[in-house]
């Protein structure tokens, strides 16, 4: 009887002990999350090579990623919200003739912008897209006024900007974003009968995008894009779909991908990169090498994707020979990089 | 020393053995999966009460349903691809103005018809889809064209028509898809403000579907949808999104949905049924169940999907009152069904 009794009183205590060590963790995690924030930009993922680029181009497009990531870091720092960070760091690549979204975009047949953005929040997996777009000066902007807004996730073309005025929005003339040489690029492809030149790869790709954690634990992602240099028939490509282009969700982490955007449609890029992590367990570092260095490649998908896992860790990966990007932790260790 | 010779002997017999049973194995399944053939669709899930539906109306729903599905079990059964059987099956549904898709689709907030439709083979990962498209009679046959010819997954609006002309589609006028009955619902939504009427909840879905399993082993999936009645601003759903409203991989599944697009998008519902079975290790039935039943629930999402697996195992799982139904295999056994 005494040894049974003893035996209880035993394995009592070792659960509250346990009890105590497991409240113990959750707390921590909790603090540190609480605290901790993070934040990572992309400028697009493609073939560059650096004998291409200047010494003062690539110093210009450091500048800027530089300027777009300290933005939304000082947002977070201040306490402001995932969401906030993305739209700082995003505006600044849309308002720079340097990347293919917003002011500088790549031209479509018509040598007209037409412009892709999406967004989506963590905590509620709420979000936003739109489509086709060529009036509106930061369609980062709307996607989050159709978040937030519009009781619709993805609005396109005509209609999108019609809910953009409806929403206060000023519409600029679509010579804003038209830059020269973009005109010279889509002109030179209407030459040569494709959408993209091989000496021009740049054009090709370019599209922006960011991943935050905010302290308070919630992850967000964004794109925007001007999609593909001489492109016709209302063409969407990867960046405003939900799923392919952008995903963000604090069970797993926040996606913002870039590259060849019909193979990131097909292989659900973004969603994928949660559902590996959710499902199977990998790390957000595990999932992105796997989507970008098998999967992305099995089917024929070349380009590259930052990530972010609910603890701030970073993955920025890409199976071309350069992505624009730019990392920044709580301490404010920046790292920019363009070629491997 | 014969002892130990004994054991690697009965090894090796063991490992023959095991060997010898995992190839027959092997075969059998290839030869039942060569033979073996499946289809089902859905016309669209929702609110819908039996009180609503006269006995001759539900008999309408059926017989339709019954001759969409024999056609694409036809095409199965005369070793046609799953692509050919879910785009005729789809056909038969877009022309019946008892549906959501093609002739008598919904209207929008401007009484036109904006049609989505998008397409997926299991075995390439090839896709194509078209958003926003009104001239176009057959939009499932618009999105399979993208597929194999337009060298992109998503073309959208009067681009999406152009690239149809030059590849040989006649354009229909907008009144061809335009009935009496869609005419009331709109200016009635247009009355009250809302983009649906709770007493015709009914012209809210009513999107089209199909998955297909044929004799090679290949899956695919197909949806087409006129959205949501009174919608605006260019309003796109999750129908014609690659891994929200399509999906199909013959590792997996190929699964149609229908429901609250929204919510879709945001739960990119066709692909975490893939994601569910090859990550998670769940069933097609399993996974079903999860998404409709608890993870779209959880988002408020309401709604259902059909899919099938890469044996032609079939879910049908809805949260609403009704789904309209059909699955046929390869023994032609029907079933026909609209509520629970």
């Amino acid at each position: 009887m005494m040894k049974v009794r003893s035996l209880f009183i035993l394995v009592f205590l070792l659960i509250g002990i346990l009890a105590c060590q497991s409240t113990k963790n959750n707390f921590t995690d909790k603090k540190t999350n609480a605290q901790k924030f993070s934040i990572a930009i992309h400028g697009g993922a493609g073939d560059m090579k650096k004998e291409w680029m200047s010494d003062s181009l690539q110093e210009a497009y450091k500048a800027k990623l530089t300027e777009a990531i300290q933005a939304g870091h000082e947002i977070l720092a201040k306490e402001g919200t995932a969401i906030e960070a993305v739209q700082a760091a995003i505006n600044i690549l849309e308002d720079s003739p340097l990347f293919n979204a917003g002011k500088g975009a790549v031209l479509n047949h018509l040598e007209k912008p037409e412009l892709d953005a999406s967004i989506m929040e963590g905590k509620t997996l709420n979000a936003g897209a739109v489509a086709g777009v060529s009036k509106i000066k930061n369609p980062i902007d709307l996607a989050i006024e159709v978040m937030n807004n519009s009781g619709h996730v993805m609005l396109a073309g005509a209609g999108a900007e019609q809910f953009a005025v409806e929403q206060g929005f000023e519409l600029v003339p679509e010579s804003y974003f038209i830059t020269e040489n973009r005109l010279k690029a889509v002109r030179a492809a209407k030459k040569s009968h494709s959408a993209v030149l091989s000496d021009e790869i740049i054009n090709k790709m370019g599209t922006v995008g960011c991943v935050a954690l905010d302290r308070y634990g919630n992850l967000a992602a964004g794109t925007s894009t001007g999609g593909i240099n001489n492109k016709r028939y209302g063409r969407i490509g990867d960046s405003p779909i939900i799923g392919a282009g952008t995903y963000a969700n604090n069970k797993t982490c926040a996606v913002s991908s870039t590259g060849a955007g019909e193979y990131y449609i097909r292989g659900t890029v973004a969603y994928d990169m949660s559902a590996l992590m959710e499902y199977a367990g990998l790390s957000v570092q595990e999932a992105a090498e796997k989507v970008i260095h098998e999967k992305q490649p099995q089917l024929g998908g070349s380009g590259g994707l930052i990530a972010m896992d609910n603890k701030g860790r970073i993955s920025m990966e890409f199976n071309t020979s350069g992505m624009f990007r730019a990392s920044m932790d709580e301490e404010g260790n920046l790292e920019v990089k363009i070629f491997k």
